[in-house]
């Protein structure tokens, strides 16, 4: 396939992000740091997650964030809900956001460990939400969690993942998003993958959820990029990991994968200096030195005279 | 081109990471070191530079380096001579290492700016550096810097490069280096640029020599991988980076290439768990968080139990 020459980044550290950061972050420096990323260029922004406040007290403040927050009007705002109770909670405030992500785990072990269901329990939920969160009007994105392996069982069968993708995309998901939860993945793989993905799922916008676990993560979303997958989730700063198990680390760096394409010449639409400024702000915010290689190096273009 | 099932890896951590270290390392911290890499199975380690110690004092006791070190017996040892004068002290002690290494910057202004000479004079005493390495019955291995960029002219010439990977070759090496100096090439150009270099230089060992400067590193040996390449360079720890421009970071990490390698089903020859427990040590003798991802997750076989 053909080199797609321009892609969609959504920026998941708000949310992805943000949830795995041990101190609270107050909701003014929340509201300031998605203002920046707004005046980035993000047209898709995770933002809030409407889960149990005793379960991640950290994004407590989700409708206060949803209320504050300052984007440009085609700015997609998207909030995480893990089930039909979270999304009654999410649609009190329906006029706030335009997409709700929904989730499983293609690892039966993994679900469990993480939502404490079975994955048909999930899958059956997940139908109901997604037929009423297209009946609100809304766009239904749909994630599967260690769609590339599982770290209590090992390699995940692709057709399994696939087949939980269709199903998704027949109860009226129009974005089916693969996560790499605990950084499984290598790019031998996910040429195969997001070749038989895009295959398999016509019509459908096929999303790339990579993580940097072990340092791979960009070169596992070059070679998407290569089986010709358009769009990426990333987190500024390489924000976020995964609570199961511990010790997972982050997503890729948005402004690492930005700087990538953008040398590659595969559009954006993004201003990567404003990103980088805003992940510097992150690390001034959470008051340690975060992993993006960017955030140090700065964009290509500052080479010449590094700051 | 079919991807290679096995690759060649040259540590070149305790020389091209050393080097920058702003504070002395004590040469039996190096020793160590050294030694620690040798049972983690490389067959290839750069270990010293016969540069002026008022330089780089960091690499002044090179002899004393490799004298002392213990590794296995088919353990290639590198040494890296910037002209003739350093060449006649590296030959002073001529069994102590295997192969030699001699470079020239493809770019005329980043050339002047390290070694303080044109390109052509670098050449003219490359040549004759060459075959008295050959004649001496060592390897001679070419290194290209700024092959894929230089952060002062900007874009280099293909063409360009590779005339100067011929005239190393025509006078006796049987490596070319290619070196991404200051981390300026992109994995679309790093498929585009090993595709042409291998077509041009058959006989010739080509070996890719990527920075993580902005964190595509991976992504690069990924797309070189593809275009055929089976020879590579990384340093322990993400040590490195390269004195001009100041500002330009570090080389990428050998755990995390050889890790991605594995994951990959790639063959190198290297016990993934001893080369981490090197980075490790290494980490903890400069007394600093290094860079490199999988010296915090571990090989993707810990995922189940992160220690």
């Amino acid at each position: 396939m053909a080199r797609p020459q321009r892609v969609q980044i959504r920026e998941v550290g708000p949310r992805d992000g943000f949830q795995n950061e041990p101190e609270h972050i107050p909701t003014d420096d929340k509201v300031r740091l998605i203002n920046a990323l707004g005046r980035a260029g993000f047209t898709r922004i995770e933002v809030a997650s409407f889960v149990r406040p005793d379960v991640i007290p950290q994004l407590a403040d989700g409708v206060e964030v949803l209320d504050r927050i300052e984007v440009p009007d085609d700015t997609k705002l998207m909030v995480l809900v893990p089930n039909s109770k979270g999304l009654d909670n999410a649609l009190k405030v329906r006029d706030k956001f335009h997409e709700v992500a929904i989730f499983v785990s293609a690892s039966e072990t993994h679900n469990k460990k993480n939502v404490n269901r079975t994955v048909d329990e999930t899958m059956a939920d997940n139908d109901v939400m997604a037929k009423r969160i297209v009946a609100e009007g809304l766009d239904c994105a749909a994630v599967i969690a260690t769609s590339f392996g599982c770290p209590f069982e090992g390699k995940v069968d692709l057709g399994r993942v696939l087949d939980l993708a269709e199903r998704f995309a027949e109860a009226g998901a129009t974005e089916i998003g693969f996560g790499d939860t605990t950084g499984m993945c290598n790019p031998a793989y996910a040429s195969e993958f997001f070749a038989a993905a895009l295959d398999r799922l016509p019509g459908v916008e096929v999303t790339a959820h990579f993580h940097n676990t072990r340092g791979q993560g960009l070169a596992n979303a070059y070679a998407a990029l290569e089986a010709g997958c358009a769009s990426f989730e990333s987190s500024f700063g390489e924000l976020g990991g995964c609570p199961v198990p511990a010790g997972s680390t982050g997503n890729i760096a948005t402004e690492d994968l930005v700087s990538m394409f953008h040398e590659m010449g595969v559009e954006t639409g993004l201003d990567l200096p404003r990103v980088i400024e805003a992940a510097r702000e992150a690390q001034s915010v959470l008051g340690r030195k975060l992993t993006s290689h960017s955030i140090v190096a700065g964009p290509i273009e500052w080479a010449a005279s590094p700051r």
